[in-house]
This record gives structure tokens, C-alpha cells and sequence, in this order.
């Protein structure tokens, strides 16, 4: 099996996106990373940050839609970015040999057979101070800022995947990105 | 950080066992695996075989201990071979650098600065594949007893520690033994 296609799943902060982009060049491969925000913004006229901000989330509507059980039967915003999502990173694997970093291309490109799924993990502490350097403070604490996007990429993973997030069998390969290093 | 303990945690005919007897033998370390099976009995008392099949299984009496409450009251052979078990890999460790496969030694060990914690999985038709071919067909078919051994070591995983079986974050590096090979 050649593995041409790399996705990279990451947890906030595991320094995941910095090694993609270190391994896109030393592979000479083109890095998909925020440009699928941006395309995702094109197709379907929303603004990219709000994009950003709704990929990873599944409907609010959650209580709304367990006592009416209207969740069957609407197609909300972040459907539709999930679709596209999933129609993108389809086409940018057909194009040719990348990287692709989060928006959970190990599950879109999952049948194809020339892919190498790679998940990035660390711990807690280490996510914390790397936030911190790279993003700065905010009002919030890095723990609470690191829980609350855990929270939200493990929810929507498993509500548009059917799977848990962060299951090693998931991936080829799954690294500490705090033990190992960038 | 110094890694010098090694543990390979594996899923049944994944190769890790392989695996963690050829990265013993290139980095010239010591490579516990069925010793500390040996081990076990001979501190216990127990027959050898008696341990291995009882070392990846928790108390049979589930049922009957879920009406009585009588769990919290015994202390099962199993208890004894899991005390056992974490006692020898303990010692095992501070002996000096070494790979350890198996015996939940990731959990045992967590807490040592100086430690690796590996997983190595991968799909069932290679498992199944492997199986049958290291250790020859039986009266159950080849997904049969991977789905039973899977069980037996979740479960005991969890009983034991608490955690998930196979969650990326337990380690440092997770591989899919059937795509990366041995």
C-alpha cells in the first residue's frame, strides 16, 4: 500500500498543525489546512469565521430537538458545512498527494486505501502552555479554554462519524505530541 | 526525558509482541513477556497456565456478585494475580531499561517519568490472518476468538484501571501493526 494522503487529527494545542506542516515539507506535499475553512466559506456564502467557529459543533437545538424531536427533520447550518467539508476534502485527495490537517479527513478519506491516518494527543499541561505562547491569555483559563474544545471536537467527531474520538484504532499511527516533540 | 521502560501494550495478533521483541533485541535491552507470567506463579503458587488465562480475565462471579454486593467483600484469585502483577513489573522497572509486552505494564507504570508507553492494533482480517497462521486454526473461527480476547483484555483493562482500552491517550505511540508491518 502507498500512502500518498496524510490527514492529521489533532487535540487544541498538541502541536499536531505545526507537525503536519513540518512533515507537508520535508515530504515536498502541499498542506491542507485553513484553505478548507476558506473554501468551505466560498461554496456556501458564509463568512470563514463563521465557519470556523460552527465546524466544530454540532446543532445547538440539542434539548429543543429531544422533546420535539425536530432534529430528524431539519438541515441545519453545520450539516450543510459538513457536507461540503466532506465533498472538499474528497476532491483535494483526488488531486494528488497532501497533507491534511483536522476537520476529521481520517473519517471522509477512511475507505481509501492510500491514506495514513495520524492522530496527535498530549497532556493537559503541555497544551496548556502551548496555547498560552501561541494564542495568548484570554479571559478564560487554558485548562478551561483546553476542556471546553476538547468537549466540542469530541461531540461533533462522534455526532457526524458515529465514532469515538481519540480511539487508536482509528489511526495508523497516534503520537504524544508533548513526549515526542515537533 | 530519558525513556529507558519500554511497554508495548497489544491487541491479540496485532504483531506487538513481534514488535516488542525485535525493538528489544536492536536497542540490546532486556524484553519481559512470558517471564513475568512465570514470575507470577511462582510467587502465587498458581500454575503457570492458570495465570495466563486468568491474568486477562476479572471475577466470573459478575452475576452473582451484582445481586449480593459481594464483590466488595472478596478478594478473588484474579485480585491476587493483578497485586502480583504489579509488584513484579514494578520491580522489573527499577532494575533497569527494558521493553515490557503486555500486563497492563502502561497503567502499572504510569507514573514513571522514564517510560515509553506503546500500542500497537490493527484490523481483524490481518489479526485473523496472523492468528491462524502463529498458532494454527481451532474449533472457533479465527473473528471468534479475536472478539473474545478483545473482550477479556477491554474488560480487565477497565476493572483493573479504570481506563479504556485503546485510547490514544494512554500512550505516547499508538501503530497500526497491519500497516506499518513489523
Amino acid at each position: 500500500m502507498k500512502n500518498t494522503i496524510i490527514t492529521i487529527s489533532r487535540q487544541y494545542g498538541s502541536a499536531g498543525r505545526a507537525i503536519g506542516h513540518q512533515v507537508a515539507e520535508k515530504l515536498g506535499l502541499e498542506c491542507y489546512d485553513s484553505q478548507i475553512i476558506t473554501k468551505i466559506a466560498e461554496e456556501s456564502g458564509f463568512d470563514a469565521e463563521y465557519v470556523r467557529q460552527n465546524s466544530e459543533t454540532t446543532s445547538e437545538s440539542g434539548f429543543f430537538a429531544s422533546l420535539t424531536g425536530m432534529d430528524l427533520y431539519t438541515f441545519s447550518n453545520r450539516d450543510t458545512i459538513w457536507v461540503l467539508q466532506t465533498k472538499i476534502i474528497t476532491e483535494l485527495a483526488e488531486k494528488g498527494p497532501c497533507v491534511i490537517v483536522g476537520r476529521n479527513a481520517d473519517y471522509i478519506l477512511k475507505d481509501r486505501e492510500d491514506t495514513l491516518h495520524v492522530y496527535i494527543h498530549a497532556d493537559m499541561d503541555y497544551r496548556a502552555d502551548r496555547i498560552v505562547r501561541l494564542y495568548g491569555e484570554s479571559e478564560k483559563s487554558p485548562m478551561a479554554r483546553l476542556q471546553e474544545k476538547d468537549k466540542r471536537r469530541h461531540v461533533n467527531y462522534q455526532h457526524y462519524t458515529g465514532r469515538v474520538w481519540g480511539t487508536a484504532q482509528n489511526y495508523d499511527i497516534c503520537l504524544n505530541g508533548g513526549t515526542i516533540g515537533v
